[in-house]
């Protein structure tokens, strides 16, 4: 495979050490993450040619941020220095039945108001096989909305393989005239491959989803329910060649059982469904889905069931690693399927 | 509800981080905590005028303490600054099946050596209209005993409805002449209100308890035990109009079963069992309920059945917070209810 | 002294721990400070009663910033629940011969979009005998400086005292047709006490400083040099009866020389100058002065020289003091006068 | 009992704190631990005089390493100073599903390079009643397993008990005509108790385990099975008295069911099954077991069941503790029989 | 030289980290330390037979305080265990001109009540050739200054060396009939070895101290009043062979000179005076001291200047080790002599 | 200029925190450095293009060396993975007047093994214009030393420019045959610019050093000895345009004069003696100066002295920086020119 181009906002995110609510303690953990971010950082690391777009400020936290990417041999190159301020939010992790806390302070950041014409994407496509992009950053703003349209019709245009996590976030599209669902829908028309769990594919397509609230280890789906579901998206998506569906039951904050189901070419393949009791972190789940996907589906393009096994199989782990980004190797992932 | 006024002793625990023993490392946590201190917290939290008495060191050691409640709004113009020391204990948390340590040290306290007269207690109820105690400040020393008998019987003339927690500590009670039954039955007498888990209860009447050992979150209670066992209760404490029994099944060491009974009037309510699988910190479930229930049944004297739903998922999500004090809001608790 | 109000921005620093740079890690260090909230925190731990206005966000980000101010025993009821997000800087402290460096991240804060008519001064300023602001607040935005205006005119109409600290920050006052010298002045034109350091008198006066780059804790000072500069500066503040001029030579970032001059309704006073050899935190120097001579004239109005020897004393220990509030009691302040 | 001996190396062990992979961060937890010296440790904490034998360099690591062995009152005089390096590992610790990964780095070590000749066994052994091994110490180097043989020959003709943990690793025995199971029998005949789990016994006999891979705390085990293969094991090493079979099943990473079967004599005993479901660190449950067995059958000779019964509680509170030594005393272990 | 016995009290230190203030965190150091502990963890550091006695709780606290000394090969078999609680206090550290608070919490200690009778001296002493103890000792309460003088004679009928540190504490000495100068004068009167620094000489002569102020590296002692001194002091000690007095000026907190005299069978040495710009901690340097002298006296015991010289080095070299304990070997000594 | 290319080992370092020593404590800092890895670090954040060349083990340790060096952007291709071990040390910071600690622990590491032909040195030099090596590589091992000069064999033939940096370290060069004078002499005849400090230099050329030991900041230095000593020297390497002599008196540990002399192409140009008195960390000065020097000369060849300038005070500016690498950028440095 070529190299793979992200692109999306990466944020500075402040939660206080272990089970810690905010305001007990003036220690805290600053750590960088963001959906796209995420998914070229594990691209990475599975060894693909990976080149990050975004917009981050020209001061020392931007330049940190920065060296935090090419640690991971991220190409930077794309990235426009400038605007105010680097997004933040701060997140205090959930514990025991007590619920996470995310409180966004994300308006007015670098990415927020980056606008069409500020990224060369027809240089930056060059040489390029896929570019990879997320409901989320239309969610921002709607000059980031504008941009993630203006990158994806030039990706279209160049011919690069286009993959979309629909990501979408309640607390976001607040910016006047936002319309989520109208939004995303388009989005998804250019892609190649589409992941959401099922809220999310429930708000890009209309569709009532199909819940699998109460799914444990043992339990069976009702595939048949799913066959008519996909055709459905299918119908809705007719370019998109696989669709994948991510499944989470979280039976309490730390244990959730984790599944998830792949259309491809009309084929739907199921794999193992994950009994995960003692979380570490939760956050990027979605995201290493799509990245270990992108991976498998470059490397095993006719084996649409190694390519599940493979993708469930990063998910599952992502759940064993401190911070957003899924610090695992190839090895390590193939060693569960 | 008018403003509310607690009484007790609050001291320094020591604990080494995490998992940590005794001995291992050179690196501990030290925070305050003590019973009526905890309810006073909580009921400030939930948005309540509330002041706490209780006899600290006039040293700086005694100002952080003060100032860690001030920090809560609390009013601590009732502190009475003297004597040589701030109580302490050592903690050492319990791990997996190993059980956890208590090293007290608390003889020759500022609150260990307060006796009647030190508190213009005439001044300090002037303007309110509830006062909390529990029966462990009868345990630390006669003085102390005393004082909380002198405190409770103001208390009474002046009309406050007064509500308290058994709070039996097998420990304490070491004085010369110490009756914990007897004692505690006697300020029992007072209360409008009494908390007490099963071991608590027993000792307080004398009555045998109702084990609860086994219980599991689909657990059925037996009822009618429970309404003889009320009865009898009542027949003991004939002045008080409601009396809570906390349910606890301590599984394992971060894994309880947690539930409540409420006598309100000669009503029982039951409420939902909590399966609390991932424990952070257990201490001071028993002051979450009361404090969840003073405030609850201000704002809603008539409906029994919601303050204990109230009052058990305070004291749930207590079970997710570092610390004595139960950080949460009333927005979090009524999001379970 | 009465009741005591100050009002300004408080914000959330992010500081690396110890001598890292930012990028060097993952932990940070995030506390609360801001000039004139620092100035509450030490007039209230001198044991006056103290009221604090600002305008912070309604989040949980916001409850810790507020309780912060309550551990001090602050009165809070002035502040103004609203807006977007709390500001915020990063703050990589200085080491050995290297330079600090600060990035702001205020622009859009709860502070900086507060307008005239958020905040009913009247009530506030009721029963109240001093109104301390500072020059920061009009530097933030231009609807920060009109309110700060609107405040320092009802507190003047209403018969408050009223201190003002220059505080002049050239990375601020960037906000279109901001001009710093006119409002400083015009601002100053209220206060009956001033304070500022070499140069922001130069800022808000116009006239040269008399720098004491050199200054050694031997050093002697040009009185009749600054004599006549006293006399200037009187000629344009006339209503107002003290005025102080802090001094300090930064030898190297650890090793400073500090001391002041206070003009008081003519009369001139010199000090102590402080060989300060390894400082801890130099935040909140001048916040210290201001607070601590607030306090001591109150005390000893009488005793302008009393007043300076304190308030160089406080500000010398400031240095001592890890984060911006100044942790010192009047007890510790006296041992050096 | 009298004295007790055990020989082996002891490694500094390198850890990422909690959950953080390698290379996340610069913090690192740097403790020592090893197969015999977690024996000598357990025994003295139960209240045994216990001597170590090994070698460790001559400088500042090795006597870190030496002062925390004396912190246990162990005797160290028998300890060899010499060689070039301390063994050390790397060792991420297993998260969730995800596995943990040890990176040896032992070669060289001044262990690896000890010789027969180096350590004075006879004086050693002059006054002591007990000397444990392992077998790990002949998997390092021809060297350490010819040194090996010859304290447990000298142990054997001064008419010492010898206990042996057979303790093989699959990644050691790297050394040119290395022979593991010709070497583990031949160590195990000197041998009068011998302590391995179920792949261990595997490796040193040849015969096949009886796998319990699906052990849960309600499983009855197959003690027919057991039977045979315990006599079979008992012609193999006729001259040990008692040989123990640690039962082990990991679910996950953190939730191990755990028990032991004791052969003693020609009788079978078995002991209650635990279930651990949060693990703190796993490190050194055999070594537990064995420590445990070595105190209770000089203690209570004639009964074997409580000899089995206290080990197997000892293994499970090893489970609680961090790093690898057994921090528990007899009281807390005699709690669980 | 033969086993060296020390007595005393040791004690949990608490201070907060760095130079935060008490009530700035919840993180605490908790370090063990005590004159006489400190003088005994040296001198086993230097390579001597060594034990310690005192009276220790029979908790996990106590069982940790003994593994501290156990960790350094103290022989700790005359330690008593007993009483309440282990005597602690708090220190919150100097940090530039901001001085240090030690809050005492050592009432009703287990040291605090022991008594006459309750150390079985003679077997103790048995084959040991000196004794050291201290002035704090007879400080705490009067039961402890009677069986400090029931252990003093004892060694002294047996014919040990007995060497004593002044070590006067004003903010000790409370109870009840305490005589401070007449205690210490009696005590010295065992002694073949004082030690003390100025102040505490004064005290326990009434001879007023020639001070040492402005001591600089370069500074000239005035060695004929020094001569009068010693000889005024030699009166009253004249069974002492040797009186050292340590002379330290604070420049600042962290700035100190450092020197010592000696005076040994009518011959005073001199030796260099220290410039320590950069202290780390300067607790237990008078421990340093006498440790090191006693070392010194044994191994050179006719050359008293490289006895001087020596114990000045390890006095200094405290000066940069974190908490009480002089973790410096012979070695790091004597390269400074 | 083109792309530089450095090769050299890099080191695992682990320091117990703050002035800590080896056994206070469990917490290591866990750095990565090595000089020319160093020099690469900064070259790469003062903005050139930069590769690093060394043999690194194929494990995770290794992975997060690599991951380090990726961190700022550094070119890693030219890495060979390979070999048993990453070499390390241990490194117990100094502090007051104690002296640092290194115990080195490189025998039998990846790069001590490495040899001729292992590197594809003509690939990796391929469009290079600058190779930089130093002394250390040479002491390592005789095969390290033969590969070192393979490589500057190859990189002078292909017509690379040279620059080496002597770093001679007396507890290094322990294998058989070494000759540190001669191996050094001879690896220099390759240089284009050397760089020493005045030990350094006295080694390579055997002549006898100016000592600066005295050296404060307003030191003159005897400038017509060292126009003879550099004249001498540039007899001994003809073909040497500019060399570097640094210059530090260690007044105390924290207490640092630095300068330096550079001589070019037959000009001495001298600088500013910086008066350092608040050290952070001085590992790494040396490699401060070396490459900051090459990336001065490139950018203006013409001006030795802004040259000189410059690489001084970045070499000062690593005193303020935690870790071996210089993380300071080229504004920082030149507002000290």
């Amino acid at each position: 495979m070529g190299k793979i181009v992200t692109y999306g906002e990466i944020l500075q995110r402040w939660s206080p050490p272990g089970a810690l609510r905010i305001g007990q303690g003036d220690e805290w953990e600053g750590q960088f993450g963001g959906s796209e971010a995420n998914v070229a950082v594990s691209l990475a690391i599975l060894g693909n040619e990976v080149g990050y777009v975004s917009r981050i400020p020209g001061n020392a936290v931007g330049d940190a941020c920065i060296r935090r990417l090419k640690y991971f041999g991220i190409d930077v190159s794309g990235i426009v220095r400038g605007g105010d301020r680097l997004g933040t939010y701060y997140f205090e992790k959930a514990a025991d039945l007590r619920k996470s806390i995310v409180v966004y302070d994300r308006n007015g950041s670098s990415f927020w108001s980056c606008t069409p014409g500020m990224f060369p994407w027809k240089d930056i496509f060059g040489g390029c096989s896929l570019f990879h992009c997320s409901g989320i950053t239309c969610a921002v703003s709607r000059q980031a909305a504008d941009t993630t349209f203006e990158a994806v019709r030039t990706a279209s245009e160049m011919g690069l393989r286009i993959t979309c996590d629909i990501n979408y976030r309640r607390n976001l599209w607040k910016y006047e005239g936002a319309d989520a669902q109208g939004t995303l829908h388009e989005l998804m028309q250019y892609s190649d491959f589409i992941f959401g769990d099922q809220d999310e594919w429930e708000v890009a397509t209309g569709l009532p989803k199909i819940s699998e609230e109460g799914m444990r280890a043992d339990s069976a789906l009702d595939m048949e329910a799913y066959g008519r579901y996909f055709e459905q998206m299918h119908r809705q998506f007719p370019g998109c060649s696989s669709m994948m569906l991510g499944l989470r039951n979280q039976i309490s904050t730390n244990h959730h059982t984790l599944s998830a189901l792949l259309w491809h070419r009309g084929t739907i393949c199921t794999t193992r469904i994950f009994d995960i009791e003692d979380i570490v972190d939760s956050v990027g789940v979605g995201d290493a889905f799509v990245a270990a996907y992108i991976h498998a589906s470059g490397k095993w393009p006719d084996d649409p069931q190694r390519c599940l096994d493979f993708s469930t199989a990063a998910a599952m782990l992502k759940n064993s690693i401190v911070g957003d980004f899924n610090l695992v190797n190839e090895e390590e992932i193939s060693s569960w399927i």
